[in-house]
């Protein structure tokens, strides 16, 4: 059954109903799968196939498409009735004959809404470019508009619920850099330190079970520190390398990611320990800034000021939105705080700020997930903001 | 470095030239990350971002274009030159003014492939509509066709260090199988046997690391054994409850899936032991048939002979290609063993063979990986084919 009461799916689903009249959209066609997720509680790693969940203002209750042997997963964490859920034959699975698509257009036929507007989500992922073609030839009477990041947008503020289940994310991210630090030491293999880190993540605590994070673990040792996004490898560490982390807890498919970087050794570069410095200061003073009504781009702008004494530029965004996700992407895709994003904060925005530096001589990552409260932030996971030596 | 000699992927980029050629196709857009990897040994979670490698007849080098701070993982995963590592302005990560796809346009024209037929990826998930439209914005002159699947077809048939590493996958998935078989028992919650089983498949055998799957364990327990593709929750396991396993070993992307059923009794249910005699005995009639020349569909055909006398009914496909791997799937969406591929098996092509029975009232599954040879097959695991009690 879905992990949220049906009243909070039923809000959510009125907001984004609101939100697609403000925007001209009849019927909204979700594949994201956290968007599939957020209003109906779908939760399967299905969306390796093409699936949907068709939202129309004239229906209360939204429909989900999916392969046929899936339907039971969505009779299993979705608060659906049977006639919403709607499954597609198994041999139009990777078929040159056949697409899913098909299935989807005899049910927005079947239900009258073949003359509408219709919103898709047209740069997410999960959203192919031959999808779109299969609705555009099969519905030749609906129009079609750009739905894209809608329901990431109803995203942004979080329920108390919610907010409950980012803390324990935070809580699952304590221990997995706990395990990643304790695991991450000279003679020590890559994998078998991203191995520890993976069942922290998954295990979670004595009271609640983890979750798999939609990222996962980055994790840059040496040379490989110029840059994010590596996983491991099968290497030893060795003696005064540095390591840089990038990790999350996950509770129900809601993720608080956590960044640090160790350095393997008493004595860290000079360059390393300035950048530190800078970062760290930087961070903290940004995070000061944080409160209801200030916007993305300011919150950037003070962080651009606290770092103009060093030689530092970060020309990358300084942080994202982030919440309920799936692979490949645990941000949010809607507030980036950069110059430009306009978006005003508001109490239970979640964010996570991460201040990567990643030079051809250093590395430096370190972060803060934070929720915005009524007059501030506070974290969402308690941890040293220092470079951790090992 | 990448982990293949250059020489193999030069091999690989000239098989795709010449299908390029057959299609008509001058240049391919490949958005899909295990066609990227398999071209240039790109290797990073970077693909929540859109990204592309080029491949053009006239071109020795294929060209990747990703986003600027994923730049030196091109340059530390791949043989590619400088010139031919491109990046985009960090501001056109999530965008509303900017799309990553401008300076895709802008490669495409300063190469002077403009005016060619261009092959894009239409049914890949990472290539999504927009992207498509801003190809088509940016590129009046040129003309779009279908490339869809067309690196995945070259991808079909393994060389011998493919092999090798399928293998050492193999090696990685038995001991995964074993973590699981080891943690699943009466009493223990879930999340704890899938961490024991991430632990696992990061971290291998002492010889070699393990890598990450392109999808989590998939573990079903008591009433979700109805359905394929959950995950875990943090519940208790129970005495006299089945549970299915849909796991993996991966030995540097390449994918090695393994699947069984587990009961945790000595008396497993009449109609599943039932269920377990015919598949078995079907999915083993069903190999001795498996050699170079036969036909996907003839496979699938000899399944069906083999369970007729069974009130089984199997509508989904009985297994597909399986090698190089990202997320979402672990399947190379070629190969499908179901009637209508009319796909001729060679040696060296690597299928996963998975016969599962997700009915309301019983669920069973098991698989082989295998290698097809010169005269037959070999098993890339071994394992025994039965039901696990416990």
């Amino acid at each position: 059954m879905p992990v949220f009461e049906v009243s909070e799916y039923q809000e959510r689903i009125a907001k984004t109903k609101q939100r697609m009249q403000q925007q001209g959209i009849d019927v909204l066609f979700i594949s994201q799968p956290a968007n599939m997720n957020y209003l109906t509680g779908y939760d399967a790693w299905s969306f390796y196939v093409h699936q949907c969940v068709l939202v129309a203002l004239e229906a209360e209750e939204p429909v989900w498409v999916g392969r046929g042997m899936d339907g039971n997963c969505a009779r299993l964490t979705t608060f659906l009735s049977d006639e919403n859920i709607v499954e597609w034959p198994d041999h139009y699975v990777h078929s040159a004959e056949h697409h899913p698509a098909e299935t989807m257009v005899e049910v927005i036929k079947a239900r009258g809404w073949d003359k509408k507007r219709i919103g898709v989500e047209m740069d997410q992922f999960y959203f192919t470019h031959r999808t779109f073609l299969e609705l555009e030839k099969g519905l030749p009477n609906a129009t079609f508009v750009d739905g894209d990041t809608l329901v990431n947008r109803v995203r942004l503020v979080k329920s108390e619920r919610e907010i409950e289940y980012m803390k324990r994310a935070g809580k699952i991210a304590e221990r997995v850099m706990d395990a990643a630090v304790e695991n991450i030491k000279v003679g020590a293999r890559e994998c078998d330190a991203a191995a520890a880190i993976a069942y922290a993540e998954y295990s979670g605590t004595e009271e609640f079970g983890g979750d798999y994070p939609a990222i996962v673990p980055l994790m840059m040792a040496g040379e490989a520190t110029k840059t994010p996004h590596l996983t491991w490898t099968d290497k030893r560490y060795v003696a005064d390398e540095a390591v840089l982390l990038e990790l999350a807890g996950v509770y129900r498919r809601y993720h608080c990611p956590i960044a640090r970087t160790m350095f393997l050794g008493k004595e860290p570069p000079q360059i390393m320990r300035d950048t530190a410095e800078v970062v760290i200061d930087g961070l903290q003073k940004t995070l000061e800034f944080v409160r209801p009504g200030v916007t993305a781009e300011q919150i950037e702008a003070q962080w651009r000021k606290a770092i103009a004494h060093s030689t530092i530029v970060k020309e990358s965004r300084l942080g994202y939105s982030i919440g309920v996700n799936y692979p490949p992407d645990w941000g949010e895709q809607t507030i980036s705080l950069r110059p430009g994003d306009k978006t005003e904060l508001e109490p239970n925005m979640t964010l996570h700020l991460i201040p990567g530096i990643w030079y051809d001589d250093v590395g430096f990552e370190i972060d803060a997930s934070i929720r915005v409260t009524e007059n501030g932030y506070e974290h969402l996971f308690e941890y040293p903001l220092d470079i951790v030596l090992k």
